[in-house]
């Protein structure tokens, strides 16, 4: 038995997200089902190594989100070597799903439940006008934002926080203490365009941890709250009183750590 | 009379290039035309402006090939404001062409002729496997290249020179002699993306000119070609001797200078 290590980059924006969405069974109409990260993947490996696997990821993705290096495992008792793997499954996939990494690892490895922490990064078009080449990667905000309050802000997140105020109302998780271990905030400029890049990294994430996070900081860069608000936040427990939740499409998973 | 100058950002991968392309009378099946970025422009300015206007570029750019900043100037009876026009067209443009700059300038600007250079700026990605984000921003080149030898082959590239060498076959230009004032290559790792990135600035530039440099640069990254060969390549005058003329979809028009 092999256990096969995946590092994946995807553009999320066709997709339903990394795992199969359940269709719900009330109403007429029925919606074309978008497809799968996931299933995706397992069925090129499925005409790669003539086997059915079963694929884990560090974690689900959403809807439109994309990922520069999710981490995904599967076994099997295939002996093709990990790189033709990777060669097989790159000239299968669909244009907007690549492996970049592909090796052999320790059967105890679990892409979820052996990772130490991950990296997300939110990308923020702050200009006057969108752009072609970041419509589908980024959330256009044409309001002037102070990065600088902001930053202020973010430092208020950081370390071993209880962040239910940042989780999805209706998520059924009961521990919602988290550890955020980073959170830098940068303006970049490439292909012309204005952007604000927030990158997060904690030992783990509630359900839209991130987009809440982001549509907070955005609060305070615009100044409708103040950078000491972030403390009353956190202390509320309360969804409500935090910001709106951002779009999925500015969010990419870039790294995860083992 | 007014006379308007757009700074153009587009995403060339739909349009048959700037121009309208002249549709060839033989054959039997008509291909659906692709529409031109130009086209497209002034069905905008015309639905806003309520008037028709032909607008003049600082040059063509090719089916595929994108701009950052490219440069364009119309006149007009219309009082409106340039910022106004600027979002009316914004609003009305396909996602993939958005006016970052309108403003007001002298009856005298053309914007082809009042052109003192241009740059360009080409993206090779130089790794073992596809990105789904680069898909129609590089030309994805798996094998290793050397960019020292490179750098040294574009050294002898700068200055005046008769470029008929690296001028596509079958173009009607009389005079070949243009002067390349800068051309820098620099690896960068973006989306985490092994890329190399060149950038030429020049007074001028013939038909393909900076996609058959690249495509020389590339033979000489390989190891096909020496630096010292693009010397003699020059003096040849001979298309045949350069290298490959590498796909549109990697070239960006990125400033113009006036």
């Amino acid at each position: 038995m092999h256990n096969i290590k995946l590092t994946i980059e995807y553009d999320g924006t066709k997709y339903c997200g990394w795992q199969k969405q359940r269709v719900k069974r009330f109403g007429f109409k029925k919606k074309k089902q978008k497809l799968a990260i996931q299933e995706a993947i397992e069925s090129c490996i499925k005409k790669v190594l003539r086997q059915k696997v079963n694929i884990i990821s560090s974690g689900r993705t959403d809807s439109g989100v994309h990922a520069l290096k999710q981490v995904a495992n599967f076994k099997t008792t295939s002996n093709i070597r990990p790189h033709k793997i990777k060669l097989a499954l790159n000239g299968n996939l669909p244009r907007d799903i690549r492996i970049s990494e592909a090796e052999s690892v320790s059967l105890k490895f679990h892409s979820r439940y052996s990772a130490k922490s991950k990296v997300y990064r939110y990308i923020i078009l702050n200009q006057d006008h969108k752009s072609p080449f970041w419509v589908n990667y980024s959330y256009w905000f044409k309001f002037p934002l102070d990065i600088r309050l902001m930053k202020k802000a973010a430092s208020n997140l950081l370390g071993r926080n209880d962040f239910k105020a940042f989780c999805a109302s209706g998520s059924s998780v009961e521990d919602t203490t988290r550890s955020i271990k980073r959170l830098s905030i940068a303006n970049f400029n490439y292909f012309s365009c204005n952007a604000i890049c927030i990158e997060i990294e904690a030992d783990g994430f509630l359900y839209n941890m991130v987009r809440n996070i982001v549509g907070t900081l955005i609060e305070v860069g615009r100044g409708r709250f103040i950078p000491k608000d972030i403390k009353k936040i956190i202390e509320s427990r309360d969804r409500s009183l935090a910001g709106p939740c951002v779009p999925a499409k500015g969010l990419f998973l870039i790294e995860v750590k083992y």
